[in-house]
């Protein structure tokens, strides 16, 4: 299969680095070829200009990239960190232009934008894996856990892939060596489970 | 007062710009002092470096301004569009960038991070206004309406301001001049309600 991998954090060094170098090597070790993209090491420019923004704009060669990549992927993989119940802005705006019109989603003819559009990923399945330092119960009690509702319903629901799975790692910034080697493992076993050995 | 107004739309000829003009105008009507900023305009880079993370980095003279201007603010207003539940990238790092440790809130001596932090910001009011082409059953059902959850707790109540106002107007792709009108109306009338003449 075709695997999509989506890295966003600043710091080379972070979990996050650590979970998606667990990703790449589980993916490749079964056979998958990967398209791999560490957002902050490729310098994805998040904003789109206004001129790119209708269904058939002519688009940036990388862009067009990112956005063949995405139509291809039998399975997407997203990893970052809870930058207040988001993504970091990076990635927010991988979203506004790569999950765009005409590539993840289409209007029904007639239709201006304001009706529910049909999706057009192919993509069986869409993994999250989060990282957060804020504990689990205050996170769903107080901020109500917004990442969940972005990713499994905002994004990948609407745009047809409904096999969503989302992990939160926490705290990280209080976790022991041991506890992360554990998370990672579980991350591997996870990978394997959506992506098994073809 | 003084207050702070943000808005993030790449098309200068969009409602987010009129909805802008109407509440500079009311503001500047009513006596109060406004920091304006329109994201895209000033080209704002969203994108937060590794090394400007921890609380007592040296900022950008530009990042120092916002931060300065945001701690000093007795109101803040927001505009932007709801893309995918969320704001724009260029507004989600003007957040990731300017909501920092030390400006907008700060944890308690001996926390790491893993804590509940106390908000910083002297703002007595935040008001947000919205645009979307989702109707409205839609976004509370199938979406769960992710911004409010955004911006009321993960941002403005983290950071001490709890009054918090926010509206959605829709759908706009289909809206006639006429309701667009009445709705530059009803912006008049909040911010007035919520910052009357001095």
């Amino acid at each position: 299969m075709i695997i999509s991998v989506i890295l966003a954090h600043p710091d080379k060094y972070s979990f996050n680095h650590a979970i998606s170098a667990t990703v790449v090597k589980t993916l490749n070790q079964n056979g998958h070829k990967v398209n791999f993209h560490d957002l902050y090491e490729e310098g994805f420019d998040p904003v789109p200009q206004a001129e790119e923004i209708p269904k058939h704009s002519p688009l940036p060669a990388e862009l067009e990239k990112h956005c063949s990549e995405i139509s291809a992927a039998n399975g997407i993989i997203v990893i970052h960190p809870n930058w207040w119940g988001q993504p970091p802005a990076i990635l927010k705006g991988w979203v506004d232009r790569v999950i765009r019109p005409g590539v993840a989603y289409e209007f029904l003819e007639g239709d201006k934008g304001e009706g529910t559009p049909i999706g057009l990923l192919k993509a069986e399945s869409a993994l999250v894996f989060n990282t957060s330092n804020t504990e689990t119960e205050r996170e769903n009690s107080i901020f109500g856990d917004p990442l969940e509702k972005t990713w499994r319903n905002c994004i990948f629901g609407l745009c047809g892939v409904n096999n969503f799975y989302r992990k939160m790692f926490n705290i990280i910034v209080t976790s022991s060596e041991e506890h992360r080697t554990l998370w990672l493992e579980e991350v591997r076993q996870t990978v394997s489970g959506y992506f098994p050995k073809e």
